[in-house]
């Protein structure tokens, strides 16, 4: 692998466990990023929860979100949202797709998102709404066919978030850290938005200029590197308060621990390799 | 004992664990199965906070939750909610009943239960309510007798969730991790549904069809499999930062910890055993 | 000092660390025991935040909440909310008063608390409010002389919770444990109750027969004894977490470190007597 | 460097991890403090997370905002907040900008600040807004020009707290633990009145005189001692619950670790040295 690839690989898994730690995904949802060096394809894990990804669990897939080789392992059904905006969208280099809880009520009553505070531009004024079923009717409301994914895509538009009636949000940014960042703090205002309106009605939306020149202030100031540096400091403390996980307990979560072998040898590894 | 029953131990063990730790449940409450080679019996803890069971803690009742021995320690006083529904329910092979936050405010107000995304139609569409007080007029909320667990299990039906007035939820499943996804789900859709209705009161539910195609979620894709790892992870996670626990907590827990001794000293044979 | 003493202080430390890490206490708020041997006197920590007191910590109080040796530390200014209920009440023989974010609402509001699960009998059908203004005008809102104890004391008259105006709430009970449960569930109560009442004016209350049956829960069943355990191992784990708290904190918490000696040495000593 | 500046730069660190640790700031916003020999000089950390900031981070700047030496880091751009407020109150020694969940229902709704229990006080009754966007239009909502800072003194006058809309708050105290013990307290505060207002619009204030005696709360009694020691020993717990942070979480982090190498250095050093 290119050293490119290999530290791509990395990033990403550390920006699903961001992602995870900060509250926006759970099991479910996942964030891709396109291949550095093979603009039609893109790298996304294997089947399993965001917060357990590492970097040997990213499977590469041709922008059909067919897999370049038989992955021998399950695949996220979902695939075909990454795939069908990495087609719509050449700018677009990296891509989430969750259902944080703070969007909910945004998604289950067909709430317009507003921009509250400067960080909250990042998800832009009003962003547009998506339901599956408007095209497909009743689905399991899973966007695994290519139209579906397509048809998302087309409603993503220009913007960097498209709101799933029902469903859930789906993310785009430039890198993977400008993705992250959009991710997180889009959450964070629709959090603080669905606060507010119950409290009041006539709720203070930035201006359009506001949000234009608030929107890039992960950009141009240091914000973005220093809230990369915060939140991976978190999932270092989180992993190493975790890390001297012990025999205790062993009993009850084995066979977690059986399933989730790959990743437990190499830590035992890199744990032996430190003490040296 | 079987090897089939051993492993079944594990499971209901982490079962516990995990809706503890996913805020389902806090000191009381309690999941059980029925018992993989005697359809006719089933397995419940002694009295003891679901987070802190262990394998080792399951009583054999039979349908009429009866023990099969004299356990010698504390029962749960409402195990009847399990054995009525085993009887009611062949295809039913494990039970959760809790008193989750999430579920409080439908609870107090009789607000229906409704499937605001995708994977909150594990819990169907508006589930029924169960008001003891119908039937058997003031009495202290626990559901005691085998006549008062008969009725809950009526008023569930054919439904997978019945929610109980003023007390809590009992959750069927067809298996012991089927239970704790819909247990676990459906309290996110629950909380999802409250914090939606103080946005507003038109809310979007899924349509019969979304929620029966989205109710096999779990059943069709890698998600259930997914989900335990995840949460089994985290039980892990959270047994590993607390498995340093050193003198330093022992002078004010002295009192915790003699209670505790059982478990305590198994925990320490285990250490021990994995250092070698 | 006599065994039921020594026991007695390890139990009151433990009820104190346990209302923090429950989330009813904070910085502020205390947990009082009746002295086992003197009924006329009682056990309050010197000055310092509930989590972090140890049996060492507690001042000797007689009636009158004046400490029986010069203390030399720093008192808690609102003895007098405990000295006086223990003077009003023989059956009391512990005091709770905290800030616990779940009642604020009702507070700020005149809102009546209302047992809306079958545990949050514990707090009563609309136990009284007391208003410091109402006797004594404009204070810092802190009860801090003998006539503002007893007047709080009054306004509890029979009951076993008091709701202070613009300030917080006072629980009694008949046991260190009684009282610590009586605290924690009422909370968790007024908490669902608040939530409750986003989503409908219209909350189903437990019936005044149902809440004198439910309110003998913790005393009838295993109930209490289960939640102590939990509660315990809770306070125990997160110690245990902390445990391992090394020079990397200790840079920036130099200052704090110094301030806590007493108790560290303690601890320090409790470490090495552990590791033989 | 005199030792007054040493332990000035330790108590600030542990100023800024505190506000983080109690969930007042995130990746953004700061604590700073007036030069404990320079009246006209304050310190202020280089452009990281607050919760990641050592005594070493520190950068000296002068009255106007300009650092004493080329600091060769990374600089918050919102740093003329600070400095226009210890230009324009003497009596002000340290400064908290910050963005806490808890205000966002109050500056997206123009909602006045209402202290609804004691320790709310600290705040005062309806503090002042400004909005940023009066005078100086579309802006990307950050105050990094000297006359926006001076406007934001302006609007402060004479309080302790002014309410930024549609961005965040900034306090001013008479030392750092005050300036934290009030940003604290506030937004407690805040968080129970947007709860309380979803129960009724009735909110019952602190009278003005009942807010003068309790604002002095930290001042006269030992409040003030208890809590610092309570929040320092909480960073102190979890900063020991991840410094166990071992190989495990470094194939993810290794991008973070390595961007956080001087802090990391430092770290280890002192750990050797501890150690001796």
């Amino acid at each position: 692998m290119a050293n490119t690839l290999v530290e791509a690989r990395r990033e990403l898994a550390l920006a699903n466990r961001i992602v995870a730690n900060e509250g926006i995904i759970d099991s479910f949802g996942h964030v891709s990023m396109r291949h550095p060096d093979h603009p039609n394809r893109y790298l996304l894990s294997r089947s399993r929860a965001p917060e357990l990804v590492t970097p040997a669990d990213f499977i590469e897939y041709d922008i059909e979100s067919q897999p370049l080789r038989d992955p021998g392992v399950g695949q996220y059904s979902e695939r075909v949202i990454h795939g069908e905006i990495y087609k719509a969208r050449p700018e677009v280099n990296s891509v989430c797709h969750h259902h944080c809880p703070a969007f909910m009520p945004l998604l289950a009553t067909g709430t317009d998102y507003v921009p509250i505070f400067h960080l909250g531009a990042v998800g832009g004024i009003r962003p547009p709404f998506w339901d599956q079923r408007d095209e497909f009717g009743d689905t399991n409301m899973l966007v695994i066919k290519p139209e579906e994914g397509a048809s998302l895509a087309r409603a993503l538009g220009k913007h960097w978030m498209v709101l799933m009636m029902r469903h859930g949000v789906t993310v785009a940014g430039t890198s993977v850290r400008d993705c992250v960042f959009r991710s997180v703090f889009s959450a964070r205002n629709a959090e603080y938005q669905v606060r507010s309106m119950s409290v009041g009605s006539n709720i203070a939306s930035l201006s359009p200029g506001e949000t234009h020149l608030a929107g890039q202030i992960s950009a141009k100031t240091t914000g973005l590197t220093r809230s990369w540096e915060y939140w991976s400091m978190r999932v270092a403390n989180k992993a190493g308060a975790a890390g001297s996980a012990k025999a205790a307990a062993k009993p009850v979560a084995k066979t977690a621990a059986r399933k989730a072998k790959p990743a437990r040898t190499k830590a035992k590894r890199a744990t032996r390799k430190s003490r040296h």
